[in-house]
C-alpha cells in the first residue's frame, strides 16, 4: 500500500482529538523524520522543474484545516525548495464585496493552475460548506448543492488535466489552545492573532461535523481527500511531502523530446 | 404563449437554412419593427436600472450564430441603449496561450456577471464545442464530456442566482455569400474580414450539425436555447429584444426598500 492510501479519508474514518497524535508515519526520531522531509521537498522541487519544461499537466493542492492547524507551515516545510516562479500559493480570506457578487466559484476558478504549474490553496471553496454551515449561513438543501457543485467543479478540471490533492491538517482541541496561547504570549506573534480565532474555537465541535459531512461527500479518486494529523509538525510534514512526492513519481514526468535538428545548427 | 416560447430550441427543431428567413415575429412592416424594438430596447435600459439596484440577480446573454450572423449587430441593436455602466459586452476570440494553459470554462467563468450586472458573451464556451468538432480537434467522448461540463457549469451559475438566455442567429448560407461579398467590395469593411471565414464556411454542414446537436444537448430550463432566424436583423433585433424584455419583466425586479430612518435625517 502506498503512502497516500495510508491517509485517504474514507466512510469509517471518524474525525475526532485522538486521531490528531497519530504518529502514522514519523519515526519519533525527529531530526531524522525533518531529513527525509527536507529530500523529500528536494525531490519535489526536482519533479516540479519537469512538470514546467512538460507543460502540459496541472497540479493542485488544497489545505485546510482549523486555525493554528499549520497550512502556512506545510506551504514552508514541503513546498520550500521549490522554484518559486513555478509554485504559486492563493490564500483565500473573507470574500470581498465583488467576490460576493459572484458565485463562490468565482474566485477560485480564476485561480487554478495552468499547465505546468503547481498552486496551493491556502483555504479554498470548501471554506463555504464549512465556516457557511456552523454559522448557519446556508441551511441543508443549499450546503448539499454544493457538494453537488464542488464535485462537478474538480471532475471538470480533473478531466481537463489537472491532478487535485487534498488536504486536511487536523489539530486536537487541546494543540489549538496550546498554539493560541503562544501566540498570544509572543507579541512578535500578535500579527497572527485574530479575536475571531476565539470565536471559531467555541464551535469546535460544530467544525469537525460539518468537515467530517464535508470531506466524505467530496472525496473522489479524481480528487481524493487525506487527513494529515497534524499536532505533530514533524508528521505533518513528512506525510504531505511523501504524499506529493508519490504523487509526482506516479505522473511519470518527462522532458519533451529534443529536437534532432537542433545539433545540425550552428551558431555563428 | 409567450414570445419566448416560440424561439425555443426543442427536439423537432431542425437546423435548416429555411428558418433562417422565416418572418416568426416582424409584422413585415420594417419601420414599424424597428421601432418596436426600439421602444422595447428603452424598456430593457430602463429594467436594466432596477437589476443595478435591486443589486441581487445576474444576467447572462449568450450569442452564438455564423460569422456575419450579426453578433455584433444585436448588441448594438439590443443593447444600445442601456447605461454603458451597467452592461459589458464580452467578446471571446482563438484562446490566447495562457487560455489554453487552462481549462476553456477558465476564461468563461472569469467574465460572468456579478449581482445587478448584464453580460452578453459574443461567442462563448460553445466554440469549444463546434470549431472544434467541425475540424475533429476533439473526438466524440470528449465532445460528450464537454456538454455534460457545459450543463454542468450553467447549472451551477443558475443555483446561484445567474439568469441565462443563449440565442443562436441563425442565417442561410446564401445570406452569408452575400453578407461577405458586400465586406469584401466595400474596402472601408475590411477590417470585419479574415480569410479564415472562407476557410470555415467550406465547413458550413458541419456546423449546422453542430450546432443542433450542441444546442440539443446543453438546452435547460434554467439556460434555454433560443433559436432565431436572423437573414432579416429586423426580425432578429425584434426577436431578441422581445425575449429578453419579456425575461427581465418576469423577474419582477423591484427597487430596494427605503430606509424609513432616512426621512427624519436632517442634512445640515
Amino acid at each position: 500500500m502506498g503512502i497516500a492510501a495510508q491517509f485517504r479519508i474514507n466512510k469509517e474514518t471518524e474525525i475526532k482529538d485522538s486521531l490528531a497524535s497519530k504518529k502514522m508515519i514519523a519515526t519519533g526520531d525527529k531530526a531524522a523524520d525533518k531529513l527525509t522531509t527536507l529530500k523529500l521537498a528536494e525531490q519535489i522541487s526536482d519533479l516540479q522543474n519537469l512538470l514546467y519544461a512538460a507543460h502540459d499537466a496541472k497540479l493542485l493542492i488544497i489545505l485546510q484545516g482549523m486555525d493554528t492547524s499549520g497550512k502556512d507551515g506545510t506551504v514552508k516545510g514541503v513546498f520550500g525548495q521549490i522554484n518559486p516562479l513555478g509554485a504559486r500559493t492563493v490564500a483565500f480570506k473573507a470574500p470581498s464585496s465583488e467576490e460576493k457578487n459572484h458565485d463562490y466559484l468565482w474566485r477560485v476558478h480564476k485561480e487554478v493552475p495552468g499547465k505546468g504549474e503547481i498552486t496551493i490553496f491556502n483555504r479554498s471553496h470548501y471554506e463555504d460548506v464549512l465556516i457557511t454551515v456552523v454559522h448557519d449561513w446556508i441551511d441543508t438543501a443549499e450546503c448539499k448543492r454544493r457538494y453537488a457543485q464542488i464535485c462537478d467543479f474538480e471532475r471538470m478540471l480533473s478531466e481537463t488535466g489537472t491532478v487535485i490533492l487534498k488536504f486536511f491538517l487536523h489539530i486536537s482541541k487541546q494543540e489549538q489552545k496550546a498554539r493560541l496561547e503562544e501566540r498570544l504570549a509572543d507579541p512578535d506573534k500578535h500579527w497572527k492573532f485574530d479575536t475571531q480565532d476565539l470565536v471559531e474555537r467555541k464551535s469546535w465541535d460544530g467544525y469537525q461535523k460539518a468537515y467530517q459531512r464535508a470531506l466524505l461527500a467530496t472525496d473522489a479518486e479524481h480528487a481524493p481527500w487525506y487527513l494529515i494529523p497534524a499536532d505533530s509538525k514533524t508528521q505533518r510534514n513528512l506525510a504531505i511531502a511523501s504524499i506529493v512526492q508519490e504523487k509526482l513519481v506516479s505522473m511519470k514526468l518527462k522532458y519533451p523530446p529534443g529536437n534532432p535538428e537542433y545539433s545540425k545548427l550552428k551558431v555563428e
